[in-house]
Parts: C-alpha cells; sequence; structure tokens
C-alpha cells in the first residue's frame, strides 16, 4: 500500500518507471461484459504522448498498449484487466550527469532521503511517464461512464499570463490546438509566449479544467469521502498540480452567501439550479449540475539554466540540466487530469450503488 | 465504507449528526502507551465551539468529551479508542421549517438525491457538527506529533477582502482572536467587516492555512499517495472548502520555472533549501521545510435573506431562514484544518516507517 | 487499522474492553432505508449473554443496547450507525491476582509482547466482551438478509465428544436448548458430560456451524476474496476457533474426486446440485447450494485447577484462576459466528452489485 | 476491489488466466534496498511447475519470470514491483468440448452466474495458473522474512490415506519426494496409492501443513485482524482448500482445558512454552512458539470418468473430461501455501511496527 492504487471498487494499481523495461497499470473490478479492445486504449495514450508539436519534448515515445488479462473474445471478463506499454527509446545516458545531484523542483531529493537511494535515470517513478498507467485505466472508466450517459471532458484555460475566452469555448479545439485549449485564439497566444519562454531556457505553467456532465444527484458520499474531496486528491496527485478548485474555488472567501449561494428552480426536466457557484457538489455530493474541477499547474522544474543546488555528498553546486524536456506540462497533462476525474467518478457511481436499501432489494429480488 | 473512515494505520471512523443522541469517533491503530486524557481531547474540542465570541452562532454547544475505550491507567493501550460527545442543547423545533424544502448551498437536496429521504434536523449528517469526531481524534494525533518534534498550527488568513499581514505574523494571537487570525489589527478590521455583513442578514467567506514544521523529509509516498495529494482530500473534505492549496497554490501557474524552483543548498544543518514556493513537498514527498496548506472558505449558506428554491414536491417557493447560525465558518473551521492536517501527516510517518529494508531489519533484529 | 474493523461496504468497527466503561460498534456503509430499532439488536445481545442457564458464568451482563446515531424516525439514514453498550456489573477487583502474570491459554502474554502492557482487567479487549460489537452489527447485517431472502443460522454441532444426530436436526431446539444444539437429546447428553468437567474444575471444547440458506449464485469473487476464505477470516477471527470447515471440511483430503464432485443437474427449478460436499461454494463464489461453514472451539482457558505460568518478571509461578467464568466457549459463541457470517454474506452481495457492466447500465438508466 | 489484492503494507495484486497472454502481479509496499534478482523469484515458480514427477500434468509450463519495475541496479525501489510470466505452452482447443457446460468441482457455473458469461479456456482466471502471481510476490516476501531471521516451510503431511510419521520428519525431502513429503517412506506409500486413483481414472486428495519459526511474539492484531485469521483466509483462498487448522485444530474441540492449555515456562532464554498445541498463537498474536496452518485440500475435480451435469442451455447431460490433469493438486500447491503464509506474516510485522509509542518515538527520534 505504498501508494501505487487509486480507488475503491474500480481500482487502478500502477507500475513502472522512466527508464525501466515498461510501465503499466492492472484494474481491479472491472466489470464484466464492456466491450474494450487495445484501441480503446491507445487513443487515450496518444493525446499524452510527447512530439505531437514543437511545444513538447522531441522525445519519441511510441507507448502502443498491449492488454495481458481480463478480456476475453473482446469483452471483459470481470477478472483484473493488465495492460502494458514497453519502453522503447528511453536513453539512459541522458541521466548520468544528475545522478549523484537534487535537481531543484524535482522529487531528486526527497526519495533519496525516504528510501535511502533512489532511481536516478529520468526522475524513475517520480517522472511524468509514471501517468501512463493512469491513462490507460482512465480510458477504461471513460468508455464505462459514457455508456452511462456520462461526459468528461478536461482542457487547458490557461497557459502562463494567457487565458481562454469563455465566451469563445469550442470543445472541438481541445484535441486540435497544441495547447489543449479549447479557444484557437487564445491557444495562438500562448504559443508566442511559449515561444519567448522558451528562447530564454526557461518554462511556464498553466491551469487545466475539467468538466464532468449528465452526473445524476446523489453521488458520492458525506464526510471524508466527498466527491469533491476525492476530486482533489485524484488531481492533486498528478506531478506538478499544487492547487486545486472545485467550481469557483478560491472566489468564493470574498463573497457574500447572497452572491454565492446556487438557488434551486423546478421545471418539467426536474429540479436543478440558476448557477452554478458550487460546481456541482452540496455536501460533497453531486447535486444534478455540471462537475467543475480546475487545477494550477506549476512550471516543468526542468529548465536550461544554471542553478544552485546539492549534490549526494552534500556540497553546493551548480547544475545545467541537458536532455529533452517539455517547456510546459500542461498540455500534455490534460488528458491525465480528465483520467483521473474519469476514475473518481466511476468508483463513487459503484460505491453508490449499495447506498439505499429498497435499491439493493430491487436489484436481488427482481 | 461509506465515507465516515480516514486514514490507512492511524485511522478515524467518525459518526452522529447534528440533533441525534451523541457524536463521536472511533480511532483505530492510536500507538500503545501514549499518556492521554480527556482534557488533551477537550482543549481541542473547546477550540471548535461556538458562543466564544459574538462573531459566532449564540447557540450553547457543550461539548463535553468521554473516553469510552482504549485508554487503561491514563495510558492508551494499542486497541481502538471510542470518544462520545452528547448532544445536550439541540432544538429540534428551528428546522422544522425546512423539512420538506431544500435550502440553497446546504446538502438538502444532494443527500435527499442520494438515500431517498434525509434526516432534516439541523442538517443531520451533513451538519458542521460532524466534525466534532474529527477533533476529537486530531487531538490524539496532535499529541503524538508533538512526541515526534511535529508541530501542525492552523489560522486565519483572510475574512472577505481582509487579509493578514504576513511581517505581522503572531502566533499567540490565533488562539486570542476571535477570528483566529495570526495579526490582531488584520482581525479587527475583518470584525467590522462581518459586523457589516452581520447587518445586511447576510454571510461571509475566508481563507484558513495550515503550517506543519518539524517534519523529516522524504514522508508520503509518490504516484497516488503523496503527501499534498491526501492534504487536499483531508483539507477539501471539510464541509465549506472550495480550493484547496500547497505552497504558493495558484500562483505558480504565472510563473517561470527560473522563479518557482526551490535552490538547494548545504551547511552545518545538512541540506535545505533557499525558498519554499513548493509549500514542503516535492514528487508527493515532504522536502523538509515547514508544509503549507490553504483552503479557501464559501460563506455559509444560512442567511436571513429571502431566497428561492424549491420544496420536495418540486414547487418553487421562497424560503427564509432562521435560527442561530454562524455568519462565517471560518473561525471554528480553523482548527478542523488543523487536525485533518495532523491526521494525514501522523498517518503518512506510521506508513513510512515500513519504507526501508535497513530500517525493518534493525527494528526486528535490534 | 490496528484490526478492529471488518468488512468493504458494509464496514464494522468494534471498540470497547471487558472492563472498560463500555463496549460498542459503528457501522458504516447501512443502506437508507431500513427499519431498525433498539429491539432489533437486543434480541441478537440477549442471545450472547451468560446467565441464562447454569452452564454459562453466574455473571450478570445487563448489555443493553443503545443506537446513537444513523437512525432518523425508525429508519436508517445511510449515515453512520453507532451502538453502545454500557458495562455495568464488571468487578475489576477480580482479576487483581492476575495483574502480573500470564495464564495459559490466554492473550496475556502475546499482548504485553506486543504492546509493552495490557490492561489486565479481564483481558481487556482480548475478552469474549468484545463480541459485543460483532453481534450488534450482525443483527443489522441479519434483518437485511432477511429482506433479500436470505436465511443465516447458526448452531452447536458438538459439545466435547457430544454431536448432534443430523437426521434428529430441530432448528427451533437452537434457541431453547442451553447448549444451541439443535437436537434436544444431544443436548441433554452434552449437558450431563458439563456437568462432570465443571466438578472436576475442568472446561470443554466444542463445534459449531453456520448454515447460510437463499443465497443467490455467484456471490463472492475469485482469487483472495472468495466467500470461503472470508468466512473463514470471519469465523477464525473469534476468539478460540481454531480450525473451520467448508462443507464437508476436513473429510473431503481422503476421498477420491469421483465421490467428492457435486454434479448438476436442471429441472423447472433451474440448475441445482445433486449433493453438497463443497458446502455451497465453487472457485470461492456461491453455487446456489447453502453455504455450510464449521467451527471447532478449544476448552475455555480459564479453568480452576493449578497451572504452571510464569510472571511479568519472568519467574516460574503457579497459578490458580478464580472468578466466574464458563465452563465452555460454544453455545455463547453460536450467535457470534452467526453475526460474523452475516456480515460477510451481506458484504459480498454488496460487492457484487458492480460485477456486471448489464446491471450497472440498467441500474443508473432505468 | 473485485478480490485481486492481498495485504495491507505489502499488498499484492495478481492478475492473468489460465489460457491468456500472460500471468503476473505487482507488489506494491516493497521496502527499497532488499536486493533481488529473477533468479530469486524463479525458485519458487519451478517448485509449483508441473512435470517435474509422472504424479503432474505432463503439460509442459514453463513459466519463466521476468521483473518490468520497482529494482534498480539489483535492488528494489521501494516503488511498485512488476512480475510476468508469459502463457507459452496453453492450447485452447483442449476445451472448446467443455465451453457450454458446468464441470462438476470447477468453477464454470457460479463464474457464469456472477458474470453472465466466462473465459471457457482451462478455467480462464480460476485456474490454478492465477497462483504464478502469488508465488512470485511470495518469493519476495520469503526472501525479506530470511532477513529478518524468519523461517517458512510448507510440506505435504497426508496423500488420501497416507501420512507422514513426524517421528520422521526429514525437512530435505520436502523438495526431493515428488510428493513434497518430509517422510520418503510414506511418500512412496502415497505414490503407491496415487498410481492406483490414476488406473481408475480418479484424482486423489490431501493435507498440507506450514511451519513459521523465528516470528517474535506479539506479532498479528486483536480482534479481526488476528494472524490466524488472516492465516485462514490466506489459505482458504488457495483453490482446492476446503479447511484451515492452527495448531492442534479440530482436535482441540473434544479436549478438557486442563489438557489443551499450553503452560508457559521461563528460563535464560526467556519466556515459552511447554507445549504448543495452540499452533503459536494466542488472542490473534505471535507467542514465540512455531506457528502451525494445516490445510485440508480436495481431490482435483477434473477426473476421466464420465460424470452428470448440465450445459449453459441448462439441459442435464453427461461430459467427459479429456486433457491433461494432475491427479491430485497437494504436491505443487504446497509452495502456494507457503507463499500465502510469507505474505501474511510479513504484512503483519510491517503493519506491527507502529504498535507502540516508544518504538515510534525511537524510530523517528534516533
Amino acid at each position: 500500500m505504498a501508494g501505487n492504487s487509486f480507488g475503491n471498487i474500480f481500482r487502478v494499481t500502477t507500475w513502472g518507471e522512466s527508464h525501466g523495461k515498461a510501465l503499466g497499470v492492472v484494474v481491479d473490478g472491472v466489470p464484466a461484459g464492456l466491450a474494450l479492445c487495445e484501441e480503446d486504449i491507445q487513443l487515450f495514450l496518444d493525446r499524452r504522448k510527447p512530439g505531437r508539436t514543437d511545444i513538447s519534448t522531441p522525445r519519441k515515445e511510441d507507448d502502443q498498449v498491449e492488454i495481458l488479462s481480463g478480456v476475453f473474445e473482446g469483452k471483459t471478463t470481470g477478472t483484473s484487466l493488465s495492460m502494458l506499454v514497453r519502453n522503447t527509446s528511453q536513453n539512459s545516458r541522458d541521466y548520468s550527469q544528475i545522478a549523484d545531484c537534487y535537481r531543484p523542483g524535482h522529487a531528486d531529493y526527497s526519495f533519496d532521503a525516504k528510501y535511502g537511494f533512489r532511481d536516478y535515470r529520468g526522475g524513475g517513478r517520480s517522472s511524468g511517464r509514471e501517468t501512463i498507467g493512469r491513462v490507460a485505466a482512465g480510458a477504461v472508466a471513460s468508455k464505462i461512464l459514457k455508456e452511462l450517459g456520462i461526459d468528461v471532458y478536461a482542457y487547458t484555460t490557461a497557459i502562463g499570463p494567457v487565458s481562454i475566452n469563455r465566451e469563445h469555448f469550442d470543445r472541438s479545439a481541445i484535441l486540435s490546438t497544441p495547447t489543449a485549449m479549447p479557444d484557437t485564439a487564445a491557444s495562438d497566444q500562448a504559443l508566442a509566449y511559449l515561444k519567448e519562454a522558451r528562447a530564454n531556457n526557461d518554462s511556464m505553467g498553466g491551469v487545466m479544467e475539467c468538466t464532468v456532465t449528465g452526473l445524476p444527484a446523489g453521488v458520492g458520499d458525506p464526510v471524508f469521502e466527498k466527491l469533491d474531496a476525492n476530486l482533489a486528491k485524484a488531481v492533486m496527485s498528478i506531478g506538478a498540480v499544487k492547487a486545486v478548485e472545485i467550481g469557483d474555488g478560491c472566489a468564493v472567501s470574498t463573497r457574500y452567501g447572497s452572491e454565492n449561494n446556487d438557488s434551486f428552480f423546478a421545471d418539467e426536466d426536474g429540479i436543478r439550479k440558476v448557477t452554478n457557484h458550487a460546481g456541482g457538489t452540496l455536501g460533497g455530493l453531486s447535486d444534478g449540475a455540471p462537475v467543475i474541477v480546475r487545477a494550477y499547474v506549476k512550471p516543468t522544474p526542468s529548465i536550461f539554466q544554471t542553478q544552485h543546488t546539492v549534490n549526494q555528498a552534500g556540497e553546493n553546486i551548480e547544475i545545467a540540466i541537458k536532455g529533452r524536456h517539455d517547456p510546459i506540462i500542461v498540455p500534455r497533462a490534460v488528458v491525465v487530469m480528465e483520467c483521473m476525474t474519469s476514475l473518481t467518478v466511476l468508483d463513487a457511481l459503484l460505491m453508490n450503488m449499495s447506498a439505499r436499501m429498497d435499491r439493493i432489494v430491487e436489484f436481488y429480488r427482481s
């Protein structure tokens, strides 16, 4: 239980290092009878692959997934689903320079403090490549959610100082812009800023957001397993995320109650809310409105400027990182956020099936 | 597993409703041999009691804790610790008016959607009184952490638009100001704002922060059980919290990498960081610097203005909430945030004991 | 997570010591809408009370249960259910004699080795009174199972050398005989043996069995969470149990496959088995036949004969236990076995609700 | 959480089907710094391989393990350890005959009832090949236990009616006899019986036992996580096991307390017990004596005689199983039992590290 599992009923366990033989995931609790093939997974993995555009690392990562168990004649069997991606182009020599020093902003020092040594090849388990397992599992969760009429999609809302204009929200642009921004004009502006940062051998941060629609009211649990609490954990567990908001997030702290409360109203479509400041949760349970989660991502810690740091011997040194690194994490992390959200929402839905006596009786006696 | 437990080794299970007979908590995994008495717990519960000042509800809540098990001759026995607080002054009649309608900003509607009905007395399990169990358990965690040299303290950093001046940070003011602000001048200013909001029958939000010092580097786990991810969950699980930041939080998204990286340096005291933008975690593990968590809290949803809403029959109605309600949640929630942080940090420390082969061998062979 | 919780979705956490203030249980995951009152629980607690007959301890244990949370207007709310039983007649003076010595067959020595000291009053947490929480929770599970058409009942099959005659199985005798044997003739014979053992200041063991009928096929999970594996854990976790059998148990080891396989047949009532050597499970899942579990219980370790042992100072001493002790554990443990079985079966049923995609879609889209 | 994980801190998740692409395991919670290579694992896997002798299936199963993650430069890193075994010689055509019928004694019917369909190739996930992941993980646990001075070894004690003579116990024979019996004479006798059973197209059961020495007193937890309860679950989760005993097991039910209690005595080596009827546990915690667990295994359900059964269409049919099957499960299951015991004991040891306040303080403050 050293931290590589997520979820209760739909339970994901990931493994693998940046420069090991392979990375992968075992998903326990996949319901039986879901049509599933490698293509379903590959579509999601391709969204996190680098090399699509000039704002990501020129490293070539092929990342072909192989399903090893849990599927028989095109359908999930209800038993554990194992998926594997072989590492093919990792070049450990790139990292020999940093084997005995602690890169600022990276996990080198904290891993060494915990374990007594570390796999220094590309960050080992602390590398962003660790998210391959999350994305493979999230692709399965996403497919199940779609069959339940639930749509989960994430996108970039800001890169450095450049934010999207929500009035120009264009969902199709998420997949077509290299920034994953749902606003082509903002994306172009962001690319200009990124170009400048790269020219300065620097890196940039940004903001990403995920929306869930179609989720019925009442999903999640009170107290510690609140839907928003689990989303916060899910999203904060992604490498470079330093803040998480639900709905209007930080902004609520300066509002009056009369401004912030979402009024209910009823019409022929049932009970809904006039506004959605709450971001789709009340008391930790979904309230029928879209669930909105936002994550603030730090700039890539690997920069090509000289930095002060310390080596394993405890000596003060200077370091200049080389290699091929993304100048910004956000565009490739968007699909990871989407997958973590899907995993969280699906697990809450499955847990929710046993919440009411009448529905349990109906399930077993009908 | 419907959400009333928290933690892995130091595992807390809370129970109780706002207007039920009692509230309490069972803590499993309390190490044996800790000196513990009811006074240790009461000190923490008294910090969340209302009625201390005129900015909190005039309801009288006595909240005397009783330890029912797990302590023998003044020391914990290693077996489950049960603590109970009887409800004494709850008046269910206050709530009969809202039994069949959904208060905006409350969990009435989402609970009804989940369970098919709800305990309408003061929110039942969704009431802020639910946190009594968290605070009682957190008091135990806090005492253990102190013996390990780890100090956890939370405080208010903003109320509505009024923020503390960090240059005037005065820890003693946390307990002496009615706002729990570590800055008496800011506190006075905040009280004036609160008075105005109350005069308008309105409520206000704010920001609270928690600092952990003395935590060694390397605590937490990579991937899903990151220390910051678990802190985000812990804090977001507190009723009205809508955003969580670690370290500089949201601000990192507009920075360059060269600004945001914390450089390491070494001197006779070991390896440390020049700055602490990261808020004490790298790669999900503590890095030896103070851990900083911040929470943004919405204004109390109970306001004394007429609001539009819906009743259980699905009719559009108007509601005017009566009763005794805090105009702001933050000052009483500060101790809850402190307790959730302590629970999270302690559990990570206990989990960390089995991280290294050499230390396990030392533990069992010495 | 020091061992006081059981179950995944229907999750029980017990607390309390033999001579503490009270004992109790918190049940998380109780579905909402179950009619529940203290009388439902009391009926089960009364079955484990001593003093009903002259084969149990003459100690008076009143064991009145109080429901503290989780029920509103006679129905469970879906939130955590807390139940408490006050200790009223415990007399700690009885145990001062054994405060510093290790009674043979008891947990005194192993507790001391683990925790560094122990609550010596009546065994503290290792006392049979610990099962009060299990029985209170099991009563709730049992009520839910009844609504699903599932019947769980336990009984004594042997006391010392006296076994029931299965051809005379009389379920009504379980509650009417002091031995909990479903065979009044065997019960009378057993009582004669018990009288003899008591006259010799000795104690006796026995065998108990639990049957589950009405359980549909397919409940349980493959690999580690097999229904029979969880039943084995559930039953072996009861104090004095030293062996657990499923179906024909030990006897299968000397059979040929052709004797031991249960043939299937089909008729208008569906698919069934001709025999039930397997005890209702195949591959860890229920197979539609009655589930049969059997537990072998050691004689009460407290006997009124002089025994050799050691004290805390490590000196060899003689000990003569005084006090009021059951000469046999089985008749009072039968209801505990029944409750542990109910908890296990119910949890497996709730977990099973998310096993199939088609049923999840039906649950959420209908 | 559909049942493919085991353990709390040292947590194992297995995957793979009899005739899928591969089988494997992810182990989370492996402490960092353990020297580990594929040869360590292969030694254990070779003990469960068929084809060593004429009493096991003539199927060739190569079962070469590959470590995919969690090891760097020959040492475990503290991150998740992934191990894989490719299926090479599985021949799905052998099983086409049974695709639509339910074999007596197998999980075919119960899997179909649960999931709505099944992977009929060799039992899929219900196959004995599922234990490959358990054995690979158990090999790691065993290596860690050895470094702590704890020795775990399992062996066959009976095959059909032939039992070992404990006065001739010869540990070296466990690995040298085809029966895994620690008594060559009994082994020879058993082989003669097996030959006869095979000639009759029948199969046989048996008994296996596991001993743990070197375990300090006080390991395990009271109430539900008793060491013996977890051992019972661990062992009962192995395919064909139908009964589990701790120490003298079933035999205690007919004893008097004066016969069954193990007296303590003290000498220069500390506190020990004169006898070990209890099998090394008191109150669910280890007592310093060897831990003894025994499992009763049913005869292989696949027999080459005509049997009555039912097909998926619900028709009564006759079936004659073909293929290559072990006439007895026990000799190959012995290493599985040993591995499940090692996993259970190691997890209890790691959990035990946080049981005492003084030792936690020592761990973090020294």
